[in-house]
């Protein structure tokens, strides 16, 4: 179908032909098919919202595509405050040039992966900026909150465990391999986790925290909750799960997973007593297989370990971790 | 503060530094402060869901930014469905470069506005590009349906009329006169229409159709809601409502008020019997002083005028409208 031009965006014909060839044809759905600007769907007692833009390159990486991780990101911060995630908008924001085969894939799997998740796509938008050929994505998403739900960044407590869902780096060793044109097999995580999320709360885990760890990294993703609990979480150095692929990858370039980005991975955050029923739950679903429990949660001993990630080593060592400062690697998105 | 810097869009301090210095200082909200990805608030029956990307230049014009575009746009998008606007995303797009006081004045605006809409910004999200300084905003909203309403596209019936709240084409002639330097006094209709259709709605007149009259102007907002009713809709040249300085400005340049549009107008079809009442609703709100009735909404004569936008003259002649065709103007959106 060729290239994107300005006048797909005018909000006249071509916007018109656009959405019904490209967007329409995928996103199969009654509420979208109505030509209004805002769905009407079903509510439910208390609501999740949240958003995400997405400015991935390469558009399509082995394991995944732009159009699955906008759909997965918006899943997945739903589902980390116990969620049920139920209706998505996607916003393209469309360069001139972008090319309509590569948008129509993306589309596809926006579509797969939102029948995956379980979720919705109720409303849309497109816009076309001069560029170069550039596609960008907005998601939001709505999901239900069930009752008695309550989970949040500041609910650490003392004697929590921390367990992470499965190796990490995968996605941002993923994205970096393409762009620096190195050949291996390492394939990106990127994944929908509502059936983690779900199979905790069903099994009545009175789970505290979840985080997907997404940009920044693991590392960032748990000093931002310590700082949230003002308690101190230790890391164990030999607990953490990396592929040895990825570990590989990450030594010969002198990147730390720990600061790498993830798109299908979560971090949860139980009481000490449920952590072996919590990591057999993970470890029963799909994206699960390879969790870890990673760390622990405990009570300051001083100011300094206020809110302090530490990483403690097998031979006795400890350093205080920090959330990503400057550009550190290469940019995933 | 400077400029946007990739490092701005890397997840760690930088970013952090921005969105505490730059957002959460105007956006004033407990949900927003809580460290989330996903914002879980109250919900209520039926929800209406909607979402738009703003990618306007310039980024300030007399009247408005893209600030108080997004939300507008976004509230108006959910007041069409007739549901009280409640919640509202934003992700923020910024291209390297981008001025960070003009992103000052934008994220103020955009507080300014929620307040006077009666939202709350409720989750936001940041990502920096590579590019010359543009700032594109996309924003999703959430909002409550009350029992009992059901206004949508295809809801139009024989007999209703059709109402427009104001002067169109005025936030088009002002962009317009902004990029091409042309000096006038011409303002950006730019405004939030909840008040309207709250008292439309609480009046109990039965609305049909609700549609805001943006991209495309009224001809192609007219011509789609005539396609999903399948029905002819009449439109009265002579009762078009034009503020001179915008028709003399279109005169100039030979451009055509139907097709421009607006961000502060909406269209209503309404039963004939309840036409001056709703009028009077209308014209009682801020937003609304200048509304007209511009056309009817009647059964077809034969097959082509089965979803027919027909302008009549006031010497008896008629002229088939079609939607927006190819760029037709200089784009504003």
């Amino acid at each position: 179908m060729g290239k994107i031009i300005m006048e797909h965006g005018s909000g006249g014909r071509a916007t018109g032909e656009l959405i019904r060839e490209i967007f329409e044809s995928q996103f199969h759905s009654d509420v979208l098919s109505e030509m209004e600007d805002a769905a009407v769907v079903p509510g439910d007692g208390t609501i999740a919202m949240t958003t995400d833009s997405f400015v991935v390159t390469p558009l399509e990486f082995p394991g995944g595509d732009i159009g699955r991780l906008c759909i997965c990101g918006t899943v997945n911060d739903l589902c980390m405050r116990g969620a049920v995630p139920k209706y998505i908008t996607c916003g393209f924001i469309l360069e001139e040039g972008a090319d309509i085969d590569t948008l129509r894939r993306i589309v596809k799997s926006m579509a797969e992966t939102a029948d995956e998740a379980g979720v919705k796509i109720v409303a849309g938008d497109t816009k076309v900026i001069e560029g170069n050929g550039g596609i960008y994505i907005n998601t939001a998403g709505v999901g239900f909150v069930p009752k008695g739900v309550d989970i949040k960044a500041k609910n650490a407590e003392d004697d929590d465990v921390i367990i992470v869902s499965g190796n990490v780096g995968d996605h941002h060793a993923t994205v970096l391999s393409q762009r620096m044109g190195i050949k291996n097999t390492i394939v990106s995580d990127n994944a929908p986790l509502q059936e983690m999320v779900g199979k905790l709360i069903e099994s009545k885990i009175p789970v505290h925290v979840l985080r997907d760890v997404t940009r920044g990294g693991l590392a960032t993703v748990l000093k931002e909750l310590a700082l949230a609990s003002g308690l101190r979480f230790d890391l164990f150095e030999e607990k953490l799960p990396v592929d040895p692929q990825v570990q590989s990858f990450c030594g010969l370039l002198g990147l730390d997973p720990l600061y790498m980005g993830n798109e299908g991975k979560l971090v949860a955050i139980v009481p000490k007593d449920y952590a072996v029923q919590a990591l057999e739950v993970i470890r029963s679903c799909k994206y699960g297989e390879n969790a870890c429990m990673v760390g622990a949660v405990n009570i300051p001993e001083d100011e300094t370990e206020e809110g302090a990630l530490i990483m403690r080593t097998e031979i006795g060592g400890r350093r205080f971790l920090d959330i990503l400062q400057g550009e550190g690697l290469p940019r995933i998105c």
